[in-house]
C-alpha cells in the first residue's frame, strides 16, 4: 500500500468508526481517544487525516446525506419520479414519509445532521452543500410541477421552507415534545399535511403573500 | 414574613434568577451553586423549594409559555380574534409571525422549551400541559373556522401538526442550518407557507389522506 492509499484507508476506517459510534451513542459519545483505539492507530494519526473532530463529524454527516438520498430514491423509484405522469402531491408525500422512515431507523445519525454546529467562522464545505442541494432537488421537481410560474430562486427557497416544515413535524413528533403520538398517526398527519400543502399550491402560488 | 411566605418568595426569586441565567447563557449555563449565590441562599435551600434543577427549569419554561401567550394575545388582539369576522388564514399568519418574533427576541428561553428533557420516567406536570394546550387553542380556533367538519380530536392534533411545521421553519431558519436566510425573507416564507396551508384547508379538509 502506498502512503496515499494508507491515508485513504485510514480515512474510510475513521469515518466508519465515527458513524457506528454516533449511531450507537449520539454525537456526545464521540471521543478521539476511543476512535483511535478502535481504528488501531495513534491518537495523533486522526489529525493527519482530519484537521479536527468537526471535520470527521462532517464526513459522517455527508454519508448520512448519501444514505437519505438512497432511501428517497428507493421509495420514489427515481426513474418513475422523473416521468411527467407522476402526481406531484403524491411524490411530496412519498418524500416526506421516506424522510420520517430514515429518522425512525437511524435516529442518532439523523439528529447529528442538526445537532452538530461548526465553531464560529468555519463554514460547511462546498461538496457537503452540493449533496444537501441534491436532496432538495427531489422536493423542487414536484414543486415545479405544482407551481410552474415559480422562478428558480423562489423554487429553491420554497423547497427549503417545505422541508423545514416536514422536519418540524418529524422531529417534534419523534421527540414526543408536544403530546405523545404513535408513529402511524404521525405518518398519517405528515402525509395529510403535505397533501394539504400540495392542494394549497395548486390553488395559490407559493411566495408572494405578505405577512 | 411567615415560613410559607418566605418559601414562596424564595421560589419566585429562584425562578427569576433561572430565567435570566437561561436567557443569558442557555440551559448549559444553569448551575445550582451559581443560582444559590445569586439568590443569597444556601445550596441546600434550593432543594427545599424544588426537588431538582429539572423542576426549576420547568418553572422557567412555564413562564416562557406565559410570555409567548401574552405576545400572541398582543399581536392577535385577542378580543378581535374572537370575533367571527376575523379572517382565519390571516390569524394563522399573525400567530406564526408572533411565534417567530418571540424566538428572535428570546432565543435561549425559546430553545430551552425544546432542549430540556426530563429524566426517564418523569412526566411534565398537568398545569404545564394545560398552559401548552391554551397556546394551541389559538391555532385551533382558525382551524375550526377553516374546516368546520373536523371533530375536536382531529382539530387538536391538526393544531399540533401545523404548529410543528411552523416550529420547523422558524428553528431551521434561525439556526441557519440549510442556507443562510435573512430574517425578513424568513418571515415572508413563513407567512406565505401558512397562508398556503390555509388555502389548502379551505379546499380539502385536514386529516383523511392516507400516505
Amino acid at each position: 500500500m502506498s502512503k496515499a492509499e494508507r491515508h485513504l484507508a485510514l480515512r474510510e476506517s475513521l469515518i466508519t468508526i465515527g458513524q457506528s459510534t454516533i449511531a450507537a451513542h449520539g454525537l456526545g459519545g464521540l471521543k478521539a481517544r476511543d476512535i483511535a483505539h478502535a481504528a488501531g492507530c495513534a491518537l495523533g494519526a486522526i489529525y493527519l487525516v482530519f484537521p479536527d473532530l468537526d471535520a470527521l463529524i462532517l464526513a459522517v454527516n455527508d454519508r448520512t446525506l448519501a444514505a437519505i438520498d438512497a432511501a428517497i430514491c428507493a421509495s420514489l423509484d427515481c426513474e418513475t419520479a422523473a416521468a411527467s405522469s407522476a402526481d406531484p402531491g403524491r411524490q411530496l408525500v412519498l418524500l416526506s414519509c421516506a424522510y420520517l422512515d430514515y429518522a425512525l431507523a437511524h435516529p442518532r445519525l439523523w439528529a447529528a445532521l442538526f445537532n452538530h454546529t461548526l465553531p464560529p467562522g468555519q463554514s460547511v464545505p462546498d461538496d457537503y452543500r452540493a449533496h444537501q442541494a441534491h436532496l432538495f432537488s427531489y422536493v423542487e421537481a414536484p414543486l415545479a410541477a405544482l407551481c410552474p410560474n415559480l422562478d428558480v430562486a423562489a423554487r429553491t427557497q420554497a423547497a427549503r421552507t417545505l422541508f423545514s416544515a416536514v422536519h418540524g413535524i418529524v422531529s417534534l413528533g419523534l421527540d414526543q415534545k408536544l403530546s405523545p403520538i404513535p408513529v402511524e398517526e404521525l405518518r398519517n398527519q405528515l402525509a395529510a399535511f403535505v397533501q394539504l400543502t400540495a392542494t394549497g399550491l395548486r390553488h395559490a402560488c407559493f411566495p408572494p403573500v405578505a405577512p
